[in-house]
């Protein structure tokens, strides 16, 4: 049996280097006589490659020939990924992907292609890099109803994050060095604005309650607006500022889902996950919370899992995998600012005993949080739980208190 | 399809209520028309259980029934769960079952058996309750060769360790709450003396290298010995005491196993899995460290790993899962006396400054660790990376020493 690769960057590499280095265990995991890399799908040429004789320029060589059963996607994008793949599933043959915004952009039309045409349509490294995450949410939990999901799904993000909360380091600081260390992308947008989480969010949500959510129903907020002071503030908390891609079953069938930085409690596992590490936590009815830990990027855990998916095509070469969601409706996400939660909130006042007692008469009871060096004319503290619809309409109407940021407080 | 439970315990009526519970979603997960209970095979009456028609007391009126396809067996201990699992699979019949003991001492006889029938036998809810080990290892970490695996398997002694680091609770007052808050049988040995993580730890490594690790093979080590004194030090140093169980692949085909109380610095997963959760790291040559982390008991945790085993069977029925392991020759583990680590000392000395130059002049360099209120003929420090049969040899020939404690210091 055959495999192809399409994109030679670096989890496209790496899924190569994978293939050759444990050979002998995949091929023997795969329950197949052989498995090997036949072709590897780029533009560029790459002299002196080991692979050297496989690269093609064109499609079609994959496409054409029967002995090619399972195909890897690293090519990223959405265009012409999308395509191929259509057209891979079409003519039967089975796709792998760590692709996470085909997935998440194209994920329900695929998975029912990949049905139609009695194939598989993979994807476990699209979220979590190397930490299996999807098969056990697909099959360990299958005894679970699963009410809520959250993660820390972006490794650029919370590595900033930590060196911001270990280091003191300001927001461009930590965003520089990232960039450095090759964490980060010169163009750091996609992960800082939280929109790469967002594509992980939606594919964990539509596999974990089932139908299909699309980015652009999710409300996304990067890590832009978090300052040295809220993190000061937060560690008085007893917590840390993370990430959070987090996802809920709600009444009436609908579900809520966000991306944006909120505070964890020391002590729990995600307030421990640092550097470049990823962790999801799933909550289920009879399992309780389980959390997923590991390293959500980088060439060879990402490979791993696009490699297990390699095995598993082989495995179901003939009897597809279940796997799959179903088309979501229009208002199927409820508004995110209508999810009650404690938040936390740091303000500018004009006269603070003035703004505490217009707080305590408005909001009630609040916890106070301290950090040196604060100016006089700053307040921050903790509120109960309330939707950030009422929180807002209450902090707006104190007078000569200007919000400078608030966080949902979790209790991941 | 039909299903039928052994042993009507804490984790057999949990199986019961999670397959009521969840019936429908369970049912179309497992790809079947039907998926029902049909017999509870249990010596004793329960009177107005909702499921008191299903009671049996007879065995052969689930191994004679041709309808019932899987069976569960949460009975615990190694007799008469051996001889029915036995004959079960020797019918053709799918077995799932909850017991550490039976896996660990019959696991390679058990799937040897199943394979020989084109049956499964799955286990998944024999180590780490919940969590979803079992099969992440065997499907997710294909691609992976895995090199090591290290855990914190039983949660009773964690309990009981994170009372010890976090209330400065005496060693006897942890355990009689873990027992007041049923964590801890009365008779805790099985837990306190390593003999549960001993026989999770044997079915970890027996997955992870591909042959039977037997409980007797493996050095045991439970936490009676720590002290409060140990558990001050080792904050000092960072870090925290937990029990774990570790296997190593080795040089020639070999690996090491043990089980006993380590050191893992603050900051990792491992550190921060208190009170009853359970964690394990597996470190793969691809991947590096995974790390899964939940309730490694209690009845619906444990009861919803054994429903997704009895789906995975249902899905299975034609075509078995492969799953097993090789027997092992006899000195297939190596002595953990053997293996090299930083260690933590502690000791009674007669003169402190005689003990330091002694120590000095066989050991090198040590890092000294400080407690409140430590009598001046006390000294606790961590020595580099060495066998322990090298430091025991060194630590005998230092006059007017007397060790009180040894640990590990891990990088996990």
């Amino acid at each position: 049996m055959y495999v192809a690769v399409m994109g030679y960057g670096t989890v496209g590499s790496g899924v190569v280097e994978v293939l050759s280095k444990n050979h002998d265990s995949i091929v023997k995991r795969s329950l197949q006589d052989s498995l090997d890399l036949k072709y590897i799908l780029d533009k560029r040429v790459f002299k002196g490659d080991p692979n050297e004789d496989k690269f093609t320029t064109e499609f079609d060589d994959i496409l054409n020939d029967d002995s090619v059963k399972i195909v890897v996607e690293t090519m990223g994008g959405l265009h012409p990924a999308f395509e191929f793949t259509s057209a891979l599933l079409k003519a039967g043959k089975s796709v792998v992907t760590s692709n996470k915004e085909l997935v998440a952009a194209k994920g329900y039309e695929l998975l029912e292609l990949a049905k139609e045409h009695n194939t598989n349509f993979l994807f476990e490294a699209s979220v979590g890099g190397g930490i299996p995450i999807i098969r056990p949410i697909s099959q360990c939990l299958a005894a679970n109803e699963i009410d809520e999901i959250a993660g820390i799904l972006n490794g650029t993000t919370n590595f900033i994050l930590t060196m911001m909360i270990e280091k003191n380091m300001a927001f461009d600081d930590a965003l520089r060095l990232a960039q450095e260390n090759g964490f980060a992308e010169r163009d750091p947008s996609a992960d800082i604005e939280g929109h790469d989480a967002c594509r992980k969010i939606c594919i964990l949500a539509s596999l974990c309650f089932g139908k299909h959510v699309y980015p652009e129903s999710v409300h996304t907020e990067g890590i832009t607006g978090i300052t040295l002071e809220d993190v000061a503030y937060v560690h008085d908390f007893g917590a840390v500022i993370k990430l959070l891609g987090c996802a809920k079953r709600m009444e009436n069938d609908k579900i809520s889902a966000f991306v944006e930085p909120a505070i964890v409690k020391n002590g729990s596992q995600l307030a421990s996950t640092s550097d470049v590490f990823n962790a999801i936590l799933v909550r289920g009815n009879a399992i309780g919370d389980v959390v997923f830990y590991g390293k959500g990027a980088g060439k060879l855990p990402t490979a791993s899992a696009v490699v297990a998916d390699v095995i598993d095509c082989a495995k179901h070469t003939e009897r597809r995998k279940a796997l799959g969601w179903e088309q979501s409706e229009d208002n199927y996400i409820v508004d995110y600012r209508t999810i009650a939660a404690p938040f936390y909130v740091r303000a500018a006042v004009e006269n603070k005993e003035a703004a505490q007692e217009a707080i305590a008469s408005t909001m009630g009871e609040v916890q106070y949080l301290h950090r040196d060096n604060a100016p006089e004319t700053e307040l921050a503290f903790v509120v109960g739980t309330q939707t950030e619809e009422v929180l807002s309409k209450a902090l707006e109407s104190i007078e000569g208190l200007k919000v400078l940021s608030t966080l949902r407080v979790t209790d991941y």
